[in-house]
């Protein structure tokens, strides 16, 4: 089985993932937890690429490639090998994420995403679980660890709404693949919805 | 206008593209030398990551995402804007390059390398001068400079001459577009035929 975590920053993907692979292992099943951008050695040195620098660093379209090459290599090295192996593959995201947030930035980018998508990945989890939660209130979590705020603020909230619009869209589009988790209450009841729906 | 050299390791492209630049500065004409994989900050950070480590390092198609990432930076940062201003552009290496490397290492990845181009870069030069010399003649040349020989040996005279054909095919797919140069010669020879073909 291959597993994502969708959902907008500070929804609770990185928190729900690792415990469902917790829980997993705890029954006996081998698991790989992986992330993107990232999760095998080049497409960990891709995300570098991705992630610094500012914001006008890359164009959303050499934006896309980057993250495509990442994609591949983190399916060829890591995602692949880990399912023929009958592990388990829990992904802190995946293409979904590109779909919103670069369906987002221009919406005619959102075609060639797919048609990206189709020629270099052509794979899609079993199941995509999208946490679904109001900004604000990821907001305020976020504000009690201290520190990812800047997210939202350089962002902002306005963006967050946008972004969680895009993931229930999208979980309208994939119905068969998608299931929305209600992201509100703590991290044990979220976990429990996740159990349910899987 | 937009120009490219194309050829076979060691073939003259980045002699020729040099002296070509050089000729229309002398004759008035504002011309930018440019370079791939590079030609702008980030395509040349790209450029990193395909030159250093091993060949094993990317697989077929993640090498292709790169490249085409770096390929379009370049033409956003560097091409586009020179031509806009009325400039020439002279690129040492262009998209053919792709198309005879990628589609020899793997003949079904011709068609990806198509694609990829349609969707991202869609440009072609306005000419593209493929420098067609024998891989024995410019491994005697590489010897007398010493040092580039190392290129050959890693990837055999024969992949030289697999790529030289794979250079005179798609000059026959592309007649309008590419003009084949006989590199034989010294480089005034060389450069001389360049002119007469443009
Ligand atoms: N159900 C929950 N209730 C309260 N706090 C939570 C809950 N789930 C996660 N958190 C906290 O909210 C913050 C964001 O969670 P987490 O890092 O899992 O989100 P994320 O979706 O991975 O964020 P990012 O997009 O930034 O990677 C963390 O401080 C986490 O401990
Ligand atoms: N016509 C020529 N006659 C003799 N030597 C030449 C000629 N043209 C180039 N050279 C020499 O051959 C070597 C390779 O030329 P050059 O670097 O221009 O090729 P290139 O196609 O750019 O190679 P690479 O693919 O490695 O970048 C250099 O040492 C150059 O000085
Ligand atoms: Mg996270
Ligand atoms: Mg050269």
């Amino acid at each position: 089985m291959f597993l994502s975590f969708e959902g907008i920053d500070g929804s609770g993907k990185s928190t729900q993932a690792r415990r469902l692979a917790e829980v997993l292992r705890a029954r006996g099943q081998n698991c790989v937890l992986t992330r993107e951008p990232g999760g095998s050695p080049g497409a960990e040195e891709i995300r570098r690429l991705l992630v610094e620098g500012g914001g006008e660093r890359w164009s959303p379209e050499t934006e896309l490639l980057l993250f495509n090459a990442a994609r591949r290599d983190h399916l060829e090295r890591t995602i692949r090998p880990a399912l023929a192996r009958g592990d388990w593959v829990i992904s802190d995201r995946f293409a979904d994420s590109s779909r919103v947030y670069q369906g987002l930035v221009r919406a005619e980018n959102r075609r060639l995403v797919e048609e990206l998508h189709r020629l270099v990945i052509g794979i899609e989890p079993d199941r995509s679980f999208v946490i679904d939660i109001d900004p604000a209130v990821s907001l305020a979590r976020g504000r009690s660890r201290g520190g990812s705020e800047d997210r939202y603020e350089s962002l902002g909230l306005d963006f967050q709404q946008r972004l969680r619009a895009g993931f229930l869209a999208l979980a309208q589009e994939f119905p068969d693949r998608i299931r929305v988790i209600d992201g509100s209450g703590d991290a044990d009841t979220v976990a429990a919805r996740i159990m349910a729906a899987l």
